[in-house]
This record gives C-alpha cells, structure tokens and sequence, in this order.
C-alpha cells in the first residue's frame, strides 16, 4: 500500500425531490449564478422549471449558457468565462451530466486567470483560485459531480486533454435518480461502462497489500453490473438506477484509488476515439477496456484471477490461472454486450487505416498508464485487438 | 434506499512519516494548541518527540492536557475547557485513540459555550461552533479521526452519552500505521471489534434496496476479518495494520451508513459494561453482538443469510436459510474467540444480577435500535443471550 492523501468535500444530497434544495445551497456561496446545460433537454423534463423555481425563492439572479456537447469543448469555456466576467458572476449551476459538470469547472478555472484557460490544461499554469461550482446531476456516468477532474477537448486538433485539482471539487452534488428516469438506455448503459472503468483505472494496479480497496472496488462492480442489466430493461427502476446513481459519484470520489498507483491508459486510448469521431465516452470505453485487458493481463495475471472470481464468480479451473482471467475478460466483454454496449472499433464504424494515427495521439505526451506503460507500438497492438 | 446528505470534509493523510506534516497542517488554523493525550505511552514510543518536533519547526504554542482514560469522562474535558479558554487556544491536536479524540472533540464544543458541556450530552443545548481540531491516530478501532460523534463517560452517575455534529470532523487525521506497532494484541482484537461493530451498526437493517452500501460494508468486513487474524499474530505487520487502520476511517466516516436506517442498539446495551465495570469499548462489542444477533435474526433471516454466504463463505444449506443465518452468526462469534475476544459476560467478571439495572439504564431515554425496537425486557434477554 502507498502512502496517500485523501480529502473530498462535495456535499452529496441524494434522494427524490432533492433539487428542490439548489437555491437554498447556493445561497450560502453567492447570489448571482451561471445556469450552466446541455442541448435543453431539462427544458422538456420539466427540470429547469423546478430548478427556476427553488432559484428565484431564494432571489437568485440567473445567467444562462446552454449548449454544452458530450466531449465539451473550450470555445463554449470560453464563452462561459466571458459571461461571468462580465457580469461578476460568483457560482455556476451545472445541470446535466459530466460533460455540463466538466465544463462547469472548465469555466470556474478561468474566471480569475488573466490567460487562456487551454493554459491549464497543456500544463503552462498553476490553478490559483476558482469561482465555487455546484451539480444537479441528470447522467450517473462520470462522477465528475464529486471528482477533482475536468476534461475538455480542444476544436483547434481535436484534442481532449484532463486537468486535476481539488479546487474543482463542487460544492454540492444534488443526486436524485427520477432525474435519470428519461436517459436513453444506450446512455444509461454507456454510463454503467464509464463507472466500471472509473473502477478498473484503480483496480488493475500493480501496488500490492491493497485488501481494503480491492474489496470495495469489487463490491462496487457487482452492483454495478448487476444493477445495469436491470436498468437497460427498466430505465425508470427507481432501487436500481439509485445503486447506479450513488455508484457513479463514489467510483470517482478519489475513495476507490487510496494507496494504489492508477493506471488511466484505457481512458487515453479511448480518448482518440471520442476526440476524431465524437464517440460517447462510455461506448469509447467499453471497446477499449477488453482490448487492454486482453494486451495487459499477463503481467499480473494473479490480479485478472482475482477479478474473475470475485467479480463475476468464475470458478471453472484454478489449476489454470490464466484461464481464469482470460474468462472474466470474456465475461466482461459478454456483460458489455449484454446490455447494448459495443465492444469493438469496426461497430463504431471507426476507419481501421486511422489506428496508427490514434496510437501517436494517445502517446503524444509520452508512455501511459501504470500497470504496464503503454508505448506507441503497444497502443497499436491494444487498437487492433479492438477491430 | 433512504433520501440522505453525505458530507465529510477530514483530510486523510495516510502512510509512514505522515506524522512529521502535523505543523504544517496545524499552521492553517493557528500557532497555539492544546495537545492531548492519553497515559503518556506516546513518551514511551518516542511519538511525542517526533510531534513535538514537527510543532516547534512552525514556531508552534504548545499547551498540554494528558490523562485521557479509555471511556473518556466529562472532568478532564472541563479541564481541557479551562485551559483552552484562559489561554487562547486556536487549536486542539488528539494525539491517540478514539478515547483521546472524542475527548478532544467535546473540549472543543464546549470553549465557547457559555454553560456547562454536559448540557449538549443531555440534549439541553444546541452546538453553535466548535474549535478546529486534528488527529495523529494511534490505535485504529473507533473511527473518531473522521467521524461526526463524540462518546463521553459522566462520572456523576455513570452515564455514557454520545453528541453527533458535522461540526465535530476533525480538520485532519494523520494514519501511520507504524504507531499501531506497540499496541498489545488484544487493545488490536479490540479494535477490530469495533471496526467490525460500526459496519453491523449500518449492515444490520431493514431498509430494502442498498445493493451498494451491502457490497462495500461485505467488503470491509472480510478484509477486516482476515487481516485482524494476521495482526494479533504479528502486530509489526505493516501491510495488515494498513488495511485496519483504513478500514477503521472508512467504517465510520459515513459513506456506508448512506441512503440505509442504522440501528446503533448493540453499541448502547455495551456501552453500559464500560460505564458501570469500565470494560473496554472492542470487548464490550464482542460479547453483546452475537447475542444482539441471537435475539433479533428472525425479524429478517434473508438478511442474516446474506451476512453467513458474503461475508463467512458458508453456502451448506440454502434449503434451510435460517440455518445459514445462525451460522453466521456462530462464525462471527468463533472469529472473536479466534483473535483472543471475550464473547461472554462471565468472561468479564460481570455479575449476572446487575442485567435488570444495565437494561434499566440502556433504555433510559426509551426504546433503542431500529433492525427492532429493543426495550427493557428485550435488553434483558439480550444480555442473558450474553451469559
């Protein structure tokens, strides 16, 4: 186990009717917000209207910037920036899902900063101050509502670059499931995909005497999975989109990941995918995932094992380890497909003659990942084990 | 799953030589302490030297209070009110167990509280502020570093109350697991204990529908199980202290009570064995939880079942799930004996015809639990169950 510090403040507030209490909470950081969405669709779910309501009781004056996509990028940063200077703005109001969330605190990096907020995120300046961020959560997917990270994409190269630091975490996390009631499946599940990763960016790990972690993690990805084959087929299943829900924020609160080295290189890989070809993140993941496992396992292959049994409870053949764990990859990639999720480059019709193009992109900053590090040659061999 | 609000804002720092940053992030809220401990074992161990160290490096104010007995009482936490008001007192560093840190917290509550700090114990008065205090840990079992409560013995009577306040949070927690590493093996089995007690408190529920917060209490608890076995063997054993040390954060920091109605009736009825014959908080839990389990089982046998087959393995008869349940509980009760835990009343020399006054004095304020509601003559047999 490695020496680690942990601190997560964001105030979670979970439950049915729980956005009935935004205005309240953002009274006690400021009175002048940025009202912070996605495409409108909060528009026709009636939400923006009870998120209104609860903001005007309390004398809230409101900014809007709506139409943040799926991969946000800084040119809708930028705007949002601009709208708070102008206009002395001292919190935003992401309502959505991660890319809202992440947006959000794209903006509240860039309020203070005299440079260009795309500085941050190819490493050219120090994060002073933000202004305070706060969630009502519509997507359980990225746990950005109670993460130290933000991820943004560049237009100019299409490049999707993550920047962390604690002062990005929200200061409240409203998270009520009804809220999700209205997600597509394929979204939901692509959500499901995005919180087990955000588990197996933590789980595969070479540090050792990691028991506490482990476990939980496992736990985690039980329910999850699951919960998520409840889900595709009831969307409005209130027990099992909470599991979902509360599953998404504590995959990515920094708990999951104390005392271990991280791996993050499926997230690069994916990243490529999501950056040339606007793929969901969650779809990106559920393609690259297997592949890397199926590149990586050998070289802990005790650890794939103990995935296999503990998580999907193989125990067909202890004598062969490594069948082990090349069966729980297959069991995942079942899973994965089992609840509508691709698992291959060729479904998301991704040009294969593109896979060298992608390797160089994802490693542009060097080797990545942990658990082994993943060069340009070996990113190439995990694209194609992908095809 | 219940509506709820989730917030913990203890700053984690975990790890070898974490006790040397205790200036630096004492420095955030002040230059002038009351550090205090308990019978002076830190001198013995050469901890008080190091902490001092680390203080006078940041020019910090030191003033002591130690004497901190286990079941701390509200005497020395008036001592510790004095001292901090006639000298300034910014800050309150606890430097040991849950004993010495929930000493600490009630000192804190009551140095601006014009009455006296019994008041909030007997509900009489209403927690407007708190000094900041901090936590270089010592023995993992309470889980106080990160906890929102406060346990304290009022020798005037016996009586042992505790104080919930988010207010209470200790601003950080300093886990070392190298401290651990001269306590007698059995303050450790008492330590897990208790570990183990503050999952049930919240496992042990008949709120349907928690999927996750059932998969993570599991995962805590087998991983406190196993390694509890390996350190009363070999206490100096770094990798398992380290999964107890977190364990005892992670088991009552919260998160895992979340969305789910906590009993909290087995700490109660133990909580009379230390106030009326001083019986450690680990041992008094070991001996009244089997039997709270004997007593209530058959109010939700699938629960119980669960337990048995997640947590102990045991899958011998699914025909028969109360058997699986009994089981369980008959496990639990053989790990305690395992690691060197009383599970009796006669192991503690307490007298059999003080039953009727313990059960008088545990339902003082009425009935206590929620798994069922436990009154006087359920204490009764509960503690005859402990016989």
């Amino acid at each position: 186990m490695e020496n680690f510090v942990f601190k997560n403040d964001t105030k979670i507030i979970f439950g049915k009717g729980s956005e009935e209490k935004v205005g309240e909470e953002i009274l006690k950081y400021g009175t002048k917000i940025l009202l912070h969405y996605g495409g409108g669709s909060i528009k026709k779910t009636g939400l923006y209207e009870k998120i209104l309501k609860s903001l005007k009781e309390k004398n809230i004056e409101i900014y809007e910037l709506s139409g943040v996509q799926p991969n946000p990028v800084v040119s809708l940063v930028r705007k949002g920036i601009k709208i708070c200077r102008e206009n002395k703005i001292e919190f935003i109001l992401a309502v959505g899902g991660g890319s809202v969330i992440d947006s959000a605190k794209a903006i509240s990096m860039g309020v203070n900063y005299d440079g260009d907020v795309w500085d941050f995120f190819e490493g050219k300046a120090k994060l002073e101050n933000t202004i305070p961020t706060g969630v009502v959560l519509t997507i359980p997917a990225a746990g950005s509502e109670s993460s130290v990270v933000t991820v943004i994409t560049n237009e100019d190269g299409l490049i999707k670059r993550g920047f962390h630091s604690e002062k990005l975490l929200p200061r409240f996390a409203i998270l009520n499931p009804e809220l999700t009631f209205t997600l597509p499946v394929f979204q939901i599940a692509c959500g499901c995909a995005d919180i087990l990763a955000h588990t197996f960016e933590r789980y595969f790990t070479q540090t050792p005497n990691v028991d506490l972690t482990d476990r939980l993690c496992e736990g985690l990805m039980k329910t999850v999975i699951e919960n998520s084959k409840i889900a595709v087929k009831n969307p409005k299943n209130y027990d099992a989109m909470s599991q979902i829900m509360w599953a998404s924020t504590i995959a990515h609160n920094g708990i999951l990941g104390t005392g271990r080295v991280e791996d993050w290189a499926s997230h690069k890989l994916g990243h490529e995918l999501s950056a040339l070809y606007g793929v969901t993140h969650g779809a990106s993941l559920s393609v690259m995932f297997p592949a890397w496992m199926k590149y990586v396992y050998k070289y802990n292959i005790n650890r794939f094992a103990q995935f296999a049994v503990r998580v999907f409870n193989i125990d067909s053949d202890f004598n062969n380890i490594e069948k082990l764990a090349i069966e729980g990859i297959k069991k995942l990639e079942n899973h994965f497909k089992e609840i509508g999720l691709p698992t291959r480059l060729s479904e998301l019709k991704i040009p294969l003659d593109k896979i060298e193009l992608m390797a160089e992109k994802a490693v542009i900053k060097g080797p990545i990942g942990n658990f082994i590090k993943i060069n340009k040659e070996d990113a190439i061999k995990i694209y194609e084990l992908a095809k």
